[in-house]
């Protein structure tokens, strides 16, 4: 009777699992039940990490069918000699290179100053921020032999490093306030941290120079060793993503400005809005997963959120949040929280930061590039009333896709812009 | 002192949460912890839906861009005589019509025969499912005014009748090994479900014809209502998917055809590989996800699982088992599972769902071209090995970018090798 019943149950519909005996398997075959499809929006479902995969897949076989044809072709593209002559004009004047070995100035009176006195040290760290940011910019505008690329690198690093050192002052500042007797008491326990000025000291500051983050911690929280695989992965990829992709199209983005036909560049640029976007996402993996990755194993450091799901964005707010940690987190910590405290409005804080975001953008794109034109700047202002629009008229998927075809359209519109703004400054000049 | 505790906790890097007071804020403000990166496949984080409104865009995006340059260059390009030229070689004579709405016969041989008597019912059901099989394949072969698209056309539905037939003689098989009386008194409730000899009428046998599953019940679950909304917006995809897909890739494939031209067709198949498993994957969305759900909205029919996560499959098989669904279902009901009740062991019994699922690969293939080469065949035998070498051999996303890697070369391979075939056999014989 029992088995019956279970045949009753599978001709009407019902299901009752878990009959392993054979002569009743048949008989344990219920068919439909109500559900959704997975795709549809309804379902709730949303593991996606084969896609991922799949665009991995897509990008290395279509790399590779490119790399192939090119190879065949014209043999071995990455030019060694021309890649570095994107950075130096003059084999014997390396600029950039001297003043990245200068900046090492600059973190040492920041170390220096924290040891001294706090009034006059307050006066040289003001000087030593303020130098930071506008001696390189100088000698960037100032020297000829600094390429546009050199000059970007410089300047990035330096940005680094004034964002890292306010944070280190910051954080110095915070521990003077409490008294210090009473930290040591309180932390003078075995568990191996450092207090407040036992960490003024030269390791710990080039620590902190050098690890992937941009806010100053006493203790950063330590992973327990190097893990070897880890480490050759992450150079692995950083090799592939820098050799089959940044130096092939930054080499043929170069074409068009050495053809000096404003009419094709700009045709070209506008077909290379999806290489462009692809470019950044590469960049993207390269930079905030393999190398801060690397550099994190090396120096065994334990946080490694560089970026959070900003691919699931449903507002332009999310996606600034979260796609780049280091400085969103300095950001709030160094910048928009210290506002609030001060008693301003959230709005005006929000704003505050864009402002701060759009005037290192231009500082970074202007001054290498030697022309002041806002396009940065303007960039990243837009992006306030777009955050606006898409917060308030979009929401789920459709949100999403907003966000992308900013990232996609926008990015490629700014790009266009300096570029043609730079060949009509030095190109067109001496066609005429 | 409290506040003395939590600047002490920021400094050495612990976290308190959800201090409020504003006085308080910049110390609740812990910066590091140990954590892994997203992407990193040791954070075991996977929810990716972005990344597929990514491809979305992105699709959309280039195919804008290819449909506003053709539209400025050709005009409109979808030509509906062409289309339909594809179905039809002459107005006058619709085989393929014709032989879509003789089917009907069989499904009401069908429904008759499980209303008489059982030992000649079965012989009558013998005969009518071969018929199923081999009258359309004759027909296809033997009448040359069937076109390829048209034949396949035709197959495809006579395959899919075959197979919904088969289900619903077996289930109700079923029914009748049951003691009906005993069925009867279990389920003559009010909960309105049908039991077995009163589900035998035209109204559930042709619900079940159109119904999107394979397997036959005799209370399929139902949906409450058909959502309006929900009905546009599937149709609104199938039309576009169509329009702006299907056609002109099909359009553009037919061109080396036209041509004559060995060499250029063989290179442009190699080219057409990415575009091929694109135009697959929007087939793959328009067919199970679009279609399958317009008509099951349609008809209220309740189950929409209509496809499960293959794109995360790491394994081979597990692709097989949730690509296709309904197939799945039925081969797991009425195939396989009937095989291990008869003691054959897993490895024959998938072996032998593997060799059925060839012959209807080819079947369907060989037949509408007139030309039997046996590669589908071999394409769907080759999966077994290539299930047990993915199997031991790779893991994790390793599997799932092999998998990936067999769908986007494997496919145009096999397609390549009846183009090349089809041409030789019907073109190179003319130009001699």
């Amino acid at each position: 009777f029992l088995a019956e019943v279970r045949l009753v149950d599978i001709v009407q519909g019902r299901d009752r699992c878990g009959a392993h005996d054979p002569s009743e398997m048949w008989a344990n075959d219920s068919c439909h039940k109500i559900q959704e499809s997975l795709l549809s929006s309804a379902s709730g479902y949303n593991n996606y990490r084969g896609i991922l995969n799949w665009c991995v897949v897509m990008l290395v076989l279509s790399n590779a069918r490119l790399f192939l044809e090119n190879l065949l072709r014209y043999g071995v593209l990455v030019d060694p000699i021309q890649v570095i002559s994107l950075f130096l004009n003059d084999p014997y004047s390396w600029p950039a290179a001297c003043l990245v070995i200068v900046s090492n100035v600059f973190v040492l009176v920041a170390l220096y100053t924290e040891r001294q006195l706090e009034l006059v040290g307050y006066l040289v760290h003001c000087i030593n921020m303020a130098t930071i940011l506008t001696f390189p910019a100088a000698v960037v505008l100032l020297v000829p032999s600094v390429t546009p690329a050199g000059g970007a690198f410089v300047l990035g690093v330096y940005t680094i490093l004034f964002l890292k050192l306010y944070s280190y002052k910051d954080v110095n500042m915070w521990c003077r306030e409490l008294s210090t007797a009473k930290a040591k008491k309180l932390f003078n326990g075995g568990n191996r941290t450092v207090c407040y000025p036992g960490n003024l000291t030269i390791r710990d500051m080039f620590y902190f120079v050098f690890a992937p983050t941009l806010c100053y911690e006493l203790n950063f929280p330590r992973s327990p060793k190097i893990r070897m695989s880890f480490l050759l992965r992450r150079l692995f990829e950083m090799v592939r993503c820098l050799i089959s992709w940044m130096i092939p199209v930054i080499q043929s983005s170069m074409k068009p400005l050495e053809d000096m036909d404003l009419s094709r560049m700009f045709e070209r640029l506008l077909r290379l809005a999806v290489p462009n976007h692809l470019l950044w996402l590469v960049f993207f993996y390269c930079f905030f997963h393999s190398s801060m990755n690397f550099t994190a194993e090396l120096l065994r450091f334990g946080d490694r959120q560089f970026y959070k799901d900003w691919w699931n964005s449903e507002t332009v707010t999310y996606f600034w949040q979260n796609w780049n940690i280091p400085v969103h987190k300095w950001c709030l910590r160094h910048f928009y929280k210290p506002l609030l405290r001060r008693g301003f409005s959230k709005i005006v804080s929000q704003s505050a930061v864009f402002f701060l975001s759009a005037f290192f953008h231009e500082y970074l794109v202007s001054v290498p590039l030697r022309m002041f034109r806002l396009w940065a700047f303007m960039g990243m202002m837009v992006q306030l009333p777009l955050a606006w629009f898409v917060g308030r008229f979009l929401r789920g998927n459709y949100g999403n896709a907003a966000v992308w075809i900013s990232l996609i359209i926008g990015q490629p519109f700014a790009v266009l812009m300096y570029v043609h703004d730079y060949y009509v400054l030095h190109y067109r000049q001496e066609a005429d």
